[in-house]
């Protein structure tokens, strides 16, 4: 919270106080906390490790959720805890209106949150995720086979470069939007939540402000996209500079989809809403990366883009960016593995005695992780419907109910309709909506299973 | 076609010629190609059985779709040809109008295709797609585990009693349906599209003519739950009379998903909108029996329900009644296969080291089963994806074209919306649509991997 202190002083603005009790608050609790456990010796099993994963994100979300209570939005409990929770998950609803007029102090710890959230995701997918075995996350775990000390070490230099790269690309970022014409503040929290894949924007417009300046557009599109490439790739290249991020198979996967994407959406604008080409393209690049790569900001209302448009939008909510990104989402790569296993069974049907290796970047796909793959998918429609219903029962309708869930969940941001839909706001949600929703950007972006374990009667069991 | 031409001959009705005609092009056609091809010998490979299922439903369709284009409705070769391929995928979606104002001979002719449609899917279910390995049906095949002689003509025999129990059931609506108080041809068309879980009515208003009449209403529900059992059972039933239907996984599935979906929307009914209780349950369990059985009857437009309701509705759509019957969808044993999936991946999150056995029905799970089971559905959801865009990219809005291909896939009948809803038709849609929703009728009904296998370069390699 030193950031928006520091501003905040310099700027003289009374929400310095709100930040100043929230950082004593923190600091009394973790006080008390440390005293309370300092000398108790630790030993960590795997459930501690799951139940640890899932407090701490709750925790840190809690306390983020202070200065918004205490500050001049003044938000009631749960939508200060639904705005933090949405921050540091990197999904980016909101439930603030007028953000403009907001301290710079109460800006700049928006974006923070977002930014923070994001390497903490890419530190978890490096470093804890494939040790619990989550979702087929093992797939990317650096080399050896188990969790042992050898790995602990590697895996942390692995973390502290990811975090390095992080910090390089956000000042990148920076720079670039300041150039490109963003006020400072601007280019500060922008920056932060492009490369988080985060999403939240200084306006209620949010890029919908710069929908004539291409430049900032696509400049937008180019830190989306770096936010949601696997990190480890960076520490490649840096490191060998030797192969591309092209020759990884989830990378072109990503690519390639959002070329087919943009290009069917940009032709459909051309051809039956006679758009002009370039600003087309620049306007379905900039929505459909923002969407596909779960950051979710919005340079217009593309749920006024016709139906095929909204209809895309629907299904690429679900997709998501890299594993090993700050995106959330199902993934690419667990749709290349569904892809392969289908294409198996096609030709299984024609020889059923045939046998089909199954291959991903060039290693072997062992059958574990093929397994944790497809049951990720099944529990993300599981929860995907379950937690539709429970907004359906709200009151909800049908597309507010579903592309909610499915926006919480994937960590994009914005659903369709009017009411939550890209030129719309979460505030007017019922309570209960909100913490359905808080469930559900939790379990997307630590992956379901690694909350989903801890509602089982077997993990508790001795 | 024997059956409509008697009736319209008696009624001396102008129909009989469309009919005439019809089965005239019919003999023909297939007196042609039976010369041609009578002394060919015949060698039949799994190649050549794929080929023969798909091309088989499509050309039975073709000639089904004659009376409706030469006869007094006069339907555009789409119309007619969506209509029958509706009719014989046991789905249920109509394009015709005044219904009611059909020849008796028509009506009949609806029924009809109805009920061969689904005593057709029986068959295949038992005799057929077993062998193909198709969606892990595998799972009930009876007892021996190849294609040998010994199995062929016991799969027959099953067969053979399925059909005399279908004509039993059959038999058993009618005169129910006729006791209750339905006019005789409605018994008898009702009676067909009941058991064949088809779902065409005699009525504009489907089952809403019977809305004040409880007693066809539960008739309906339990004629249509008949049909959605599997149809070994009730063989098992008879000729054993030791083990009760209630004692089969997933009959039990079915039923509890029943009893919590139908005693959730009527509470919901009744707490929120205040509907007398009785009259809620009812209307309720029949319409949600009609969705889940794959049937489509409607007896109310529940798209007026309410959210809940109206979302609820959207996610039972793709569940379906039984394998081996002659409802559609998904079906109950691929989502408790899943769900014990989930489940034992869950456990080894906890305990990575230890061995789950999976069983279904007393009986050990193979891995091949699980395997074709879960292809499956990441296919029925892949297609259902590539349906609704393709929808929408012709114009249909997002509710419109998602749920237009999720109850073409899933062989129900009605969507949502204003258009497709329970209330509406499927005559206004485009040409091309209705094109692509017959695509979706035949895949869902063909477990779809049938015919994607079809269009796979190394199907036709030698």
């Amino acid at each position: 919270m030193l950031p928006p202190i520091v501003l905040l002083k310099l700027e003289n603005d009374p929400d310095l106080w709100a930040f100043l009790k929230s950082m004593a608050l923190v600091a009394a609790t973790s006080a008390g906390l440390l005293t309370w456990t300092w000398h108790t010796p630790v030993e960590l099993k795997t459930q501690h490790m799951f139940i640890l994963t899932t407090s701490s994100w709750v925790v840190i979300s809690a306390f983020a959720s202070l200065p918004l209570v205490l500050g001049a939005p003044q938000l009631s409990f749960t939508d200060a805890v639904f705005e933090s929770i949405s921050a540091i998950t990197t999904t980016g609803s909101t439930v603030l209106s007028g953000i403009e007029h907001l301290s710079d102090g109460l800006k700049l710890w928006r974006g923070l949150m977002q930014w923070l959230g994001g390497i903490g995701i890419i530190v978890m997918a490096i470093a804890i995720l494939p040790f619990l075995k989550v979702g087929g996350m093992r797939l990317f775990q650096t080399e050896s086979s188990d969790w042992s000390d050898k790995v602990l070490p590697r895996a942390g230099g692995i973390a502290k470069a990811s975090a390095v790269i992080y910090l390089g690309l956000t000042l990148v970022a920076i720079l670039s939007y300041r150039l490109a014409g963003m006020q400072t503040l601007d280019a500060i929290v922008h920056a932060m939540s492009s490369v988080s894949t985060g999403g939240f924007a200084n306006y209620d417009a949010s890029f919908g402000i710069y929908e004539n300046r291409p430049l900032i557009l696509w400049l937008g599109c180019a830190f989306m996209l770096a936010g949601a490439l696997p990190f480890v790739l960076y520490i490649r290249l840096i490191r060998d500079s030797r192969g591309a991020l092209w020759q990884d198979q989830q990378v072109r996967g990503l690519l390639m989809l959002l070329v087919v994407v943009i290009g069917t959406l940009t032709l459909y604008r051309v051809v039956a809403f006679h758009d002009a080409p370039f600003s087309a393209l620049t306007a379905v690049a900039f929505n459909v990366i923002s969407v596909v790569t779960t950051t979710g900001y919005a340079s217009q209302d593309y749920s006024l883009w016709g139906p095929l448009a909204v209809t895309t939008f629907f299904f690429i909510t679900f997709v998501g960016g890299c594993s090993g990104s700050t995106s959330g989402g199902m993934k690419i790569f667990r749709f290349q593995i569904g892809g392969l296993m289908l294409l198996n069974q096609l030709r299984y049907l024609v020889h059923p005695s045939g046998v089909f290796a199954q291959r991903y970047n060039g290693r072997p796909l062992n059958d574990e992780v093929v397994r944790a793959v497809i049951a990720f998918s099944f529990f993300f429609f599981l929860i995907f419907a379950v937690l539709s219903l429970a907004l359906a029962a709200l009151g909800l309708d049908m597309v507010t109910a579903t592309t909610g869930a499915a926006t919480a969940l994937a960590n994009v941001g914005p659903g369709l309709g009017p009411i939550i839909g890209p030129a719309g706001n979460f505030a007017s949600l019922p309570e209960a909506a909100k913490w359905i929703l808080c469930v559900g950007m939790l379990m997307g972006r630590l992956e379901i299973l690694t909350v989903l374990v801890l509602l089982m009667p077997f993990f508790w069991r001795k």
